[in-house]
């Protein structure tokens, strides 16, 4: 048997791609050529013929063109793998790069190729994993954040003891937390990793405390090595601030334990946000999602944060299910409601509604942490 | 005279950001309010008014609240530089992190605080460094690109020479140029510097050839050291699908070349177009910024590609001007429409357009370059 080219193996695979492009009828079949050409020889296509391998292999294809439930059409194109598969960067640049400048095209969803999941394999801890790290199982995680930014090491860290005391299995860092004069990071790390060993010391009740990673790329590799040293179990970072590649790279070379991933400057850039904060994010690695709920600060409609959730946790090749982390303006009082609607593999966020507490913290998060406690029990034994 | 910690004297400072809120008239106050304390202490203004340091220098004020003249209104807000300025990731974050999740907020603009201004010192060559470098005055930069992907190096070297032998000043990879096994990184940029060094040796044109970075942070790294150790003038990234921090910290610790930057992913990241392509790319480093031009392949409006290019170039502070490089679409018959558009300080990117040329290719290119001087003679001619 004859050897072929890699390429042409590769070439075979197709990244299918599914668009929402905001077109009157007779015009949206010549819009989405001039999609699928941004999206993969960007020439005219009189160029692209001049080359046998462009022409057969590059050119990518309209696969389906119809009505979109929700106005406009879906357009399906057939994209080369060749392209996307060269690195996480190109995978974007091929799903979406040029094409997110038209203010008429969203981003829908993509089908994975195998190639493809074999550059990005998915959280390497996912559910599964954060659970046997916390020992925790049959009900969600419980989760809060230590805000504002403003306060010292020493305010952090009683915040973080008194979250630990009241029961809580995740603390972390709000995303405002840097390398401040009046936190710096390497204190602030030990402090809030000494609060929480303190109290498992003490009671036996293990809380993950998760610091925020900022700044360029050298910073946040300095900043992954130290927590880990310094005993940290978790990290977070916010990969449309810093870039989606360098999650990957952190997840892949410079992390052995759980990222969290959080959704600031995600803002609208024309993908469903299931797909870039479920699908994208879990296949960049992120083990567990925090994105806006619904009927909190922010307007995410109920249906939207459904779908997030799913597709962090939904089967999809080989990858491992991440948390969905519903967060934003979320109350100890809701906890049941959210329990009934994203189900036990879930970390519920709340954050402000505990720290407001005026009376004591620990008791307020012990409510919290009891009432989803009782919630996933209702929920176990409903039919 | 008592000497004051270092964090009180920064938050005398403020960073001035405007928003675009679309809200009716009576809610835009409690909205503006909203997007007030998302960008500060996330949490509700009892837990803050708990601490002095965050009541007195971390909650920051709504300025101004008007009628905004295309519709909604125009908040001006004041933010603590303190938190902005601790690392490039965490001044978009304070700028717009979180609110660019809420979909009736955009960002319009931002004021430089001195203290953002010595973290961000913006373009290290600017025009007047590249200009110097190619020896050009008084005419816009000719720009074109080596596409489409899927070329073999040869191909693309071909590409190189022809272009340059026309007298194009600047040939850059497409975007979608990386590790591809059909055109290796190095090979390619081996390649493409010895056409356009053999182009030099026999004509006494020099062209800069802009090889594209793409990938995780460390392949950047790595791409940008062997680029420039190969002789490379200048590489280009795509700052939204790399991140941000990563340009700031590849033109302050790894390039001692101009950086072109690229608006693939940029999308609707419901930031003002001028504001991000224009301030945001310039402020972080970039010495010329490709955006999609009126009239081509994309929707832009004219008065938006004008207001992205004064951006770049407009005096603020201490900060170089960068290039505007309009392209996307754009064909050699429209340089004279360009250069009188756009001014003299302006580099003409026409990639298909020269590429499609079915005669000679060097033939094409120096028609472009004619156009290009001989409208820029009429400019400067012009009352």
């Amino acid at each position: 048997m004859k050897l072929r080219p890699d390429y042409l193996i590769v070439a075979m695979e197709r990244l299918k791609a599914t668009y929402r492009i905001l077109a009157p009828a007779d015009e949206v079949r010549a819009r989405t050529e001039a999609v699928l050409l941004e999206q993969t020889i960007e020439t005219p296509v009189s160029v692209g013929n001049r080359y046998p391998f462009v022409r057969e292999q590059m050119m990518g294809s309209v696969l389906e063109l119809t009505e979109h439930p929700r106005g406009g059409f879906r357009a399906v194109l057939s994209l080369p793998v060749v392209t996307a598969s060269i690195d996480p960067a190109q995978f974007l640049n091929v799903l979406f790069g040029n094409s997110s400048l038209h203010d008429n095209v969203e981003l829908e969803d993509f089908e994975l190729p195998a190639r493809i999941a074999s550059m990005l394999p998915g959280p390497r801890f996912g559910i599964a994993g954060m659970r046997a790290r916390l020992g925790v199982t049959g009900r969600p995680l419980t989760c809060s954040a230590l805000k504002p930014v403003g306060l010292t090491t020493e305010e952090l860290a009683g915040l973080c003891a008194g979250l630990a005391a009241g029961g809580i299995d995740v603390i972390k860092d709000d995303h405002y937390l840097a390398d401040h004069p009046f936190s710096p990071f390497e204190e602030r790390v030990r402090a809030c990793l000494d609060a929480v060993a303190e109290v498992y010391a003490r009671t036996g009740h293990r809380t993950l405390y998760v610091p925020n990673l900022s700044g360029t790329p050298d910073q946040v590799f300095r900043q992954a090595e130290h927590a880990q040293q310094q005993g940290a179990e978790a990290v977070m970072i916010a990969p449309m601030l810093l870039g989606m590649p360098l999650l990957h790279e952190l997840v892949r070379s410079r992390l052995e334990v759980p990222l969290l991933a959080h959704p600031s400057f995600a803002g609208n850039l024309r993908i469903r946000p299931a797909t870039l904060l479920g699908r994208l994010f879990r296949l960049f690695g992120a083990d567990a999602v925090i994105f806006a709920n619904y009927g909190g600060r922010f307007a995410y409609p109920k249906e939207v944060c459904g779908e997030i959730a799913e597709a962090l946790r939904a089967p999809w090749r080989d990858l491992a299910p991440a948390f969905p982390v519903p967060a934003g303006g979320m109350t100890v009082e809701r906890a049941p409601e959210l329990v009934e609607y994203f189900g036990l593999d879930t970390m519920l966020l709340i954050g402000g509604s505990l720290l407001e507490a005026t009376d004591d913290l620990s008791d307020r998060t012990r409510a919290f942490v009891e009432s989803v406690s009782r919630a996933a029990a209702a929920f176990g034994a409903a039919p």
